[in-house]
């Protein structure tokens, strides 16, 4: 029921994406009064969905711990606890980010070794998609907290972009081992001797994101939303000068039909809406938050991601990395605990 | 001497400065054998400069403590000096950006009522120029030093852009009272509360800096740093995107050749040489620096950021307004004392 458009959108969204993936099937949470007739005109739909009622909503204005408090019979409440029940694989909303993000927290608990969920998005670059992460979850990150992010984001990158050994870049304010706070320093300090076999690169800048420097960003959560909101703006200030420019003289103008072609392949490649879900990783659950202005198209690239977490199996992954790094930490204690039986 | 193409940019950015500032006169400090050649063929400059010898130069991979130390002499600190000294207006550079400014920072002093000088610089909107400010001197800023930028942003905004009632923004990632870390919100608090008249709007997020919702952008130096290198990489990856695009069909490279007038257009207005210069602002002094890259003309534009800062007054506009805010504050505090006295 979250989001400008929904439940419609949802609805499409979902319609969409049966035609991708057959073997889909949902589960609807909301207004039985608005949600039936809709679903009833997808015909592709029947025979794929159930649909649960409630009228109780989470509002966008809402603040994370009200909704806590009082939407237990939300409907983005009921599709996060239909996940933890193993109703469900996923959960996808276009609702309350912050209100979704504290149930998932809540309901899913992080995954063993991490300690704070981190959004992550996907992005264009002039190679292949990449990854960036955190894009707003916690404002202020310790070195351990961006480390984490590092192992998650490299899951992500090996299981569902495909990448065989993805680079990863800590998001700073120059490339030299002096630049930027304590914390990106010690990140930076963890991930050289890290024993995870991660494919640390160093420092990224601004500049670096949409070049492919690294397949993976790593930022706090202010300073990653941030970068991303500036790639939106910068974007759309672009397109709409370069329209505005061709649209001022004849010759652009008729320049502009010619490029029409090229301009819808340009659009389609770079459609925002392709890059439309924020994924929670580091839950023990799969959860995509939709943008709340999503049509269809858009929620429907929400689902493939949800689809994509969980057919690829990034929590899985997570899990083997962590497991891992308790390990070596656990035989570095027996080793230094032996070393010090031995003296003693 | 610093920079890629110095000194050679540095000579045609004076020269083309001399064309739109007749008045002009400048001082050249650096290696006569190699500026004496340069300066002989650039006729115009001729009875308009004086050269200052010196062979000791600030190399970009200096640290600023070393180059304090050991670049007495060199080319960069003879410049400030003579800023110091009353013999030049302002000293505009292409050198080590953090030398520069930790030279400038101990020679000029902050400004009165000032803790931290500011890095900042003038970006295209689809209105008019706007500037933000702090793109990368403090990597953390609390309150009051995000506050002073805004006071100092405000004086460029009003006497250089010639902005009546600027609007300030506060970089963050949301717009409700909430979002973001405490500094920043405490920030937000004494601006709503100022009395210097400043035009306090609010939180602007990464998506408004192009779109103009401020006039100023005011953020910490990391966060300013990664948003404006951000904007740099997303323009460039926009414009490669697009011209690969038309020049993989046949139609679209004729609309390329139809509307390559409508094309030089706009990049002549987003021609990132024209805002070329980095201010060092709520410093006793007026210090430019210029990118490390940059030509005859894009030099020539940090020439005019610091002639502009010069002729429009904007340090004595910073003076005044902390004056009044130091004033207030006394006020205020003859008044609790006042207070204090009739209750004793």
């Amino acid at each position: 029921m979250g989001g400008d458009n929904a439940p419609q959108s949802v609805v499409d969204g979902a319609d969409i994406a049966l035609t991708k993936f057959p073997d889909l099937r949902f589960l609807f949470f909301g207004d039985e009064a608005q949600l039936t007739p809709l679903l009833k005109k997808a015909k592709r739909l029947h025979g794929h969905y159930e649909l649960v009622h409630t009228t109780d909503v989470v509002r966008s204005e809402d603040r994370p711990s009200a909704a806590l408090r009082q939407g237990k019979n939300s409907s983005m409440r009921l599709a996060i606890d239909a996940v933890a029940q193993g109703k469900a694989s996923g959960v996808v909303s276009a609702g309350n980010t912050g209100a979704f993000m504290a149930m998932s927290k809540l309901v899913f608990k992080t995954l063993p070794g991490i300690d704070r969920p981190a959004i992550a998005g996907e992005m264009p670059t002039h190679k292949h998609d990449i990854l960036m992460l955190d894009l707003g979850a916690n404002v202020a990150c310790d070195a351990d907290v961006l480390y984490q992010f590092a192992v998650i984001g490299d899951a992500f990158a090996r299981q569902v972009l495909g990448l065989r050994k993805p680079t990863i870049g800590l998001l700073n304010i120059g490339s030299e081992d002096m630049k930027g706070h304590e914390e990106i320093q010690q990140a930076a300090q963890k991930l050289k001797e890290n024993t995870l076999g991660l494919n640390y690169i160093g420092y990224v800048e601004g500049t670096d994101i949409l070049q492919g420097k690294a397949d993976v960003v790593v930022a706090d959560g202010f300073t990653g939303n941030v970068a991303l909101k500036t790639v939106e703006g910068t974007a759309r200030f672009f397109a709409s000068q370069m329209k505005a420019t061709m649209r001022s003289s004849f010759w652009g103008r008729a320049a502009y039909v010619l490029a029409r072609p090229a301009f819808a392949k340009l659009k389609k490649r770079l459609d925002a809406r392709r890059y439309n879900g924020a994924m929670f990783l580091g839950l023990n659950g799969v959860a995509v938050k939709s943008h709340g202005g999503a049509d269809g198209y858009a929620f429907y690239h929400a689902i493939r991601e949800a689809h994509d977490m969980i057919t690829c199996g990034v929590n899985e992954r997570i899990i083997k990395e962590m497991a891992t790094l308790a390990n070596q930490q656990n035989q570095e204690e027996d080793r230094s605990a032996g070393t010090l039986e031995a003296v003693l």
